[in-house]
């Protein structure tokens, strides 16, 4: 199941402010109407405060979402409420994008916070 | 014949607000006046209030306008004002896009509300 | 020859406003100097009042040019006459482009009112 | 030679603006330095006064140059003012693209008035 | 290890500002968890005030990461660190992106100073 | 050695205002440090004042770098001052855009005024 | 239901073959497992003998499947077969591609005779 | 109505074999079962015996089936039949393809003779 | 007027053979029935007996068609039969490849000789 | 001038053989005619006997035809002679593709021996 006690953290560098994505192309987890598995891409972009988050402390918590029957929504909502949690970030925006399911595909956008400058120009 | 009783929601998860997005390839209707089938895809787009409309309900409120005959105009109002009595949504878009007839290709939008800041942002 | 007389509308759908797309591949008319055959494009984009276009009559209604000796300039704004007459849309616009003649390829807009938001955002 | 007596006109339509494009793919004169052959696209743009430049009278207006030797900026601000003085028109833009020659391609923009709002939209 | 002293500058060219950018599609560092190579891109784009970094000194500076175990934020602002004390820039960002890792893709931007409006026109 | 006395200008045409753009994609110097070839596309834009550049001489002015060892930044400074010497334009950018040296490829924009409406349009 | 006597021929023209292709992309049936309807596109070729199926009657023969619930390959061996008995052709061709149901696409191709020399330098 | 005795032909140069292809993008007939107009390109490729098509001719005789009532499988034969019978060409194919039409788009080849080693190679 | 004294050989490397490719895309005439200039490609193929053309001579050769009423098929020959008296190669293609006039856009292929085994395995 | 001794080798690993491709993007010499700087593409292909080029030696020897008047063919015939001389390969092949002059664009191939069955898998 969703496992935040997964993610670990180290310090983020002192100086001048980053912008950080990480973009994960092999998310899955379980349809909880039909049990049969969705398949997505995630994509997480954020600011850090003090801390970022270690890279495969968050590959194995994307990981403990593969039995898990969750809707596209409270996956969107759990992974932006888990990393704003832990890293108490300047900005935070989490967007799923879900392969097709009955013909229909689907992308969530959840975000915490104003998009940075620096990001526009990037 | 098209049956918004088919949709059914779940409780949109708590914390902050979400963008939503799904895209339907395969709707196809009935042409009221020749009586041939249509071909579209439907978009819809929206930030929920309380609720999500669940996604394999939302598929068969789709095929219930499988032999319906009815304008493409009347189809796109009618999804926004089903989705927008059942969601209260805070923002909601439907865009349909429809293979050529005639020669004629066509694209319908309707909507309710602000389009979100998280949402130019994707 | 142009026969607006062709056209018929139906009520637009009661509540909110739609934005209206009607893309034509297949137009066909005559060069008035030298009497040959023009092709091109015909893009109709409305926000209707109280009525819509109905697809087939348009398509009969671009079909009554086929013969007609005509300049691209005056297809595009009698169009854009013959259509806002009908329609007493709150937004409209007919762009014409065309396939090349003489090494010369030719595009034409004509409208009549602000372009609506949801249009920017389709 | 250059001749704007090649081009005539028809007057415009009388009712709302037009925005109204022509580009020519096969412009050629001749570099006055070298005597060779240049080749080049020449893209008009205008929104009419009271009358439009008839395109068979533009292409044998364009056909003129073919053996002229002249710069690429002449072309570009002459065509720009035979059609000025013409069209008395409410916009007008010429842009000149040029094939390479000796390594180096170029681009000439001219123009008279403001850009239309119509056209930001096209 | 990373080894700034391998950086050496030359004087700018004394007239108007320039904006430079370099791209090195060829950096590679160790990850500090698993010990195994990671592989990027590094994006260096500033104005520079007195002096320039000279190339093959930067590229000699990229390479001295080759065996040291740093995570990728750490990367990208010992980067941006180290060339705005060496070059007093009036602007500098760097930008990092790395190929996927465990299914995951990275970006990182660190900047400094306002983007200069000639970039914007670039 | 780079020579400026091989540019000659002819007068710019008289009446409304000109924006020019010549890309030349054969620019080659020497590196100063390591004595290998260097490979670049330069672009010059300006608005003209009283004169253009003959493009034959640009094109010979280009070559004068063939044997020159010369750094990318001195360069885009050289031809950006030797061209606003000889032309007084209105406004002038030079952009370099350099061939991959060690795994690092580099873009450099010099430019003096403010850049021209009419660009932006084109 | 799929009903073969919707289609009409007419004498294929006297004098050398021909080779002739339709391809029809929008064609639905019903999944007889779940009821969901299947969407794809249907190719036919074949060189006539003494006739030729009839476009409008093809459009409405391939309408008759809209709500027969029926497997992939009996669709295609159907038509196949509906054709050939109609037809008597020298070749004749269906293949038929499915959009993906629970992550899997699907093409089914029968046929008849021998691919004609004709079609391979077609 | 379709008019063979438009085309007129020049005698083929007399050296070795040609081979030509001429391509006519804006053909237009009509059906004979609605009455509404279809459109497609034509492909015209042949090795010239003593005589070739004169182009501007081709272009007229294409233009007389503009109001004409004929399948697509006539038009094709049709094409093929007149210019066998003018040219005695030492091979010739026409390719036809159309427009969709009810959601199906076709296309026809007729031919005569071998297809020529030197086009396999071109 | 297409003055093949224009062109001049200089001796073909002595040892192996090679296969030579000159793509020339600015070829213009002009149509011997309409007066109206005509734009194409042409493509030269050889491989060389005892000389090579020139290729400043082979360009001004090409200019020599500039003002000459020609039709497509007497050009490609004529280039082919005057290339063939010059350079007796063991093997020749002349293609040429024209912008559409009319709406009918052409390529014809001369050709003396049998493709070389080099040219296959290019 | 072009410099084969320049060229240095090293042995062939010793067992089955080897196929090899060096593609240099930067070749420069001189046009023999006109004095003006020529560039292009030169493709190196071989199959190795008891020794390999050198590549830091393969580019100095490009580099060597810098300031060297000579044709298109000569640098293809040397370059392909010095190789086979210094290498002793069972296959090799030079392919030279030349940027446009004068509009025409060039390739000339070169080879020695029969093209490998490894080659024509790759």
């Amino acid at each position: 199941m969703p496992d935040a006690s997964l993610l670990t953290v180290f310090p983020a560098p002192p100086s001048a402010p980053l912008v950080i994505e990480h973009v994960h192309e092999e998310f899955t987890s379980v349809c909880p109407m039909t049990g049969h598995p969705d398949f997505g891409r995630v994509t997480l972009r954020y600011v850090p405060g003090a801390t970022c988050v270690e890279l495969k402390s968050l590959k194995l918590y994307f990981h403990s979402f593969r039995n898990e029957g969750i809707f596209y929504e409270a996956v969107t909502s759990r992974i932006r409420d888990d990393l704003a949690a832990l890293l108490a970030a300047r900005w935070l925006q989490v967007v799923t994008e879900w392969r097709g399911r009955g013909g229909i595909r689907s992308r969530i956008i959840a975000s915490a916070g104003e998009v940075p400058t620096e990001w526009r120009c990037g």
